[in-house]
């Protein structure tokens, strides 16, 4: 076969995880209990959908092309929510609106780097992140995390070569749910200022930090735009995952390279979803803030229900976000753990392995759990199966 | 700077075109008229826009991620009326959606080519095809076409070196207008079959071709899916442009690689925009029809109107699907024209340097009108003002 971008890269893994269910029943006495993707399964709440409802009726502009970059007052709400977030100030000029959070990175990455460049990724790594710099012919370079699962900065500067363009950073972390530290996440900034690299700051999972006050304060430095991209999602927070809206925050001359891609790519972000975003923003604060509570209390659980897990020798690495990221006693590689576990305990859960390079080991120890879509109830009977395995 | 994917290409030459108008003002009794862009300025009928209401306050599944390659409801219906379309048979399973007929060709270029690799384009090209190729490091190789601006599948032959890939026609054709004879398509097919290469066939206008029955026959070849890229796209068709959806027909195989590109830069189609499409296939044949007759009266008043515009030295070179292309009679490279008469004219058009490389002095003399949005008292005012221009 000839190479192609595409062939330098793996499939999708949730596609590839959604294919272990072909073929196996599950007894409604023990049904599925999915937690292999992080997205809402409930959909936004009904005021939203009416809003979204009108809009398709009433405005023309619903339905008709918008500028590349987003419409100016989706871009303009952001930046002031942006602002009040990291106690800030952002202009409109500095974000930029996109067809999802997984399109952001592309188009940023499309933006800074050329054939051969090198992107630094902490593991375990985002897989469509590692899947986007295979298909653009950037090396990634993995950065190790110890149990705790945080970079070291330290260890990336030895790591930077005349060809990192880029450190790419997700916090609250996918998949580990580890919340980096602010002075962490700093660090990681002036590494990457001194060097004259970009930072990338995925923070899809922002909005369920379990922190409050801003989670660093990159947004307050001088000239800040020249050194972070800051990637966000509308999706989770909001629940509009079916309809593709993600955000950039950087410098204009940057969102001027990033238009490019999308034009080409994308057009303009869907006007839908775009509508939804904004409405979202200005109206579901007091409803999003009931929606990180009841995550939060499901984290919560999970650290309860862990001293059972522990003693049948699993052990929890990370916990935040969607996720919790676990170690698993069991003497086998986690894909082939994750395969057994659809028809041996009705769980679909992603290994490790597709969350790290082939050459390093520690993803065959480990599972990634995106709990958000379970109640206590649920996550009681997750823990109850996992306990019950032996292999 | 240093060298980057997107800087390898130019800015969106819409987008471009769009900042001529800045600072200019337009008199009451002479209104800006814009043929830049291809792209319908009314909504969908109001029959849709209502059921895609009740599908965002109904449907939980309209507001969260459906599969990669688009819904299958969606695919089914696609596949059925491509096959009634060109009187051939094709499974659900040969077809993807994509977020516009954009990303289609995107995400089929990153399956098909490496980096240093070579794909054909007759010129004038479309924009955006030339700016993916650009930015993923493949190699256009130019096809100059004649005053019929068709392209000539012997001269095709002579370019196709072993780094050639594809060749890829639009048909009808964009910026061109005109519409590729059965036969000459069915030979580039024939071409790029022989030759072990892809022949990829944008049918955008598809929909407003002044011809009746199947355009070609590359759908009835046995094994056509190894050859034939076909892309297609739902938002001239049922004005959708503000929601993003287009459509691939090829291989299985083919797609399983297109699967890697969308999951990592659209997750999926946005779900409003693949209902619209949906229910447009399923409810808006007739309706559709009336369109097609529109816009074919709209070509007829041009075809009336050259005459008149020929005493003052226009050629109209193509003319089909949205687009009239016209070589002009003044000293001065159409780029200067174009932006020449926003202010002296009222007239927003894109010049014929934005389609063609450098290299090819063709462009400077002609310039693409989208005349899909004039009526025929539109389009009197346009060639009145065009008629009465002196440089």
């Amino acid at each position: 076969m000839t190479q192609t971008r595409t062939s330098a890269t793996f499939s999708p893994p949730v596609m590839e995880a959604r294919r272990w269910l072909e073929g196996v029943s599950f007894p409604a006495e023990r049904p599925l209990i999915n937690v292999s993707q992080a997205a809402p399964v409930d959909p936004p709440p009904l005021a939203l959908r009416k809003a979204m409802a009108d809009f398709a009726v009433q405005e023309d502009s619903a339905h008709l092309y918008g500028p590349v970059l987003g419409n100016d007052d989706l871009r303009t709400e952001l930046a002031a929510q942006i602002g009040a977030h990291y106690a800030a100030q952002v202009e409109a000029s500095q974000t930029a609106i996109t067809s999802g959070c997984n399109q952001a990175f592309s188009a940023v990455i499309s933006a800074i780097t050329d054939e051969a460049d090198e992107v630094i990724l902490p593991t375990p790594w985002y897989f469509n992140h590692k899947m986007w710099l295979d298909m653009t012919g950037v090396r990634t370079v993995d950065l190790p995390t110890g149990d705790d699962l945080l970079p070291d900065p330290e260890l990336a500067r030895q790591r930077i070569t005349g060809k990192t363009r880029a450190i790419a950073l997700v916090t609250p972390n996918n998949p580990g749910g580890v919340e980096y530290p602010a002075d962490l996440v700093r660090a990681f900034y002036d590494l990457a200022r001194d060097n004259g690299i970009r930072l990338i700051v995925d923070e899809t999972y922002r909005d369920f930090d379990s922190r409050s006050g801003p989670p660093h304060d990159l947004f307050q430095q001088p000239a800040w735009d020249e050194t972070l991209i800051h990637l966000y999602s509308f999706s989770k927070s909001y629940r509009l995952t079916g309809h593709r809206v993600g955000a950039i925050a950087t410098s204009r001359s940057l969102l001027a390279e990033v238009e490019k891609f999308l034009d080409t790519v994308a057009i303009c972000p869907g006007q839908i979803g775009q509508f939804a975003a904004l409405w979202g923003m200005q109206n579901l604060s007091q409803w999003l803030a009931g929606e990180r509570d009841e995550i939060l209390d499901r984290r919560a659980a999970i650290k309860d229900g862990m001293p059972a897990l522990e003693a049948k020798g699993w052990r929890l690495l990370g916990l935040g976000a969607y996720f919790a990221y676990l170690e698993h006693p069991f003497d086998m590689p986690s894909d082939d753990l994750a395969r057994r576990l659809v028809a041996e305990a009705g769980v679909l859960l992603l290994p490790g392995t597709m969350f790290m390079p082939d050459h390093d080991p520690a993803g065959r120890r480990q599972v990634r759990v995106a709990f958000a879509n379970l109640d206590r109830a649920g996550l009681g009977q997750l823990f109850d199966r996992l306990q019950g395995l032996s292999f």
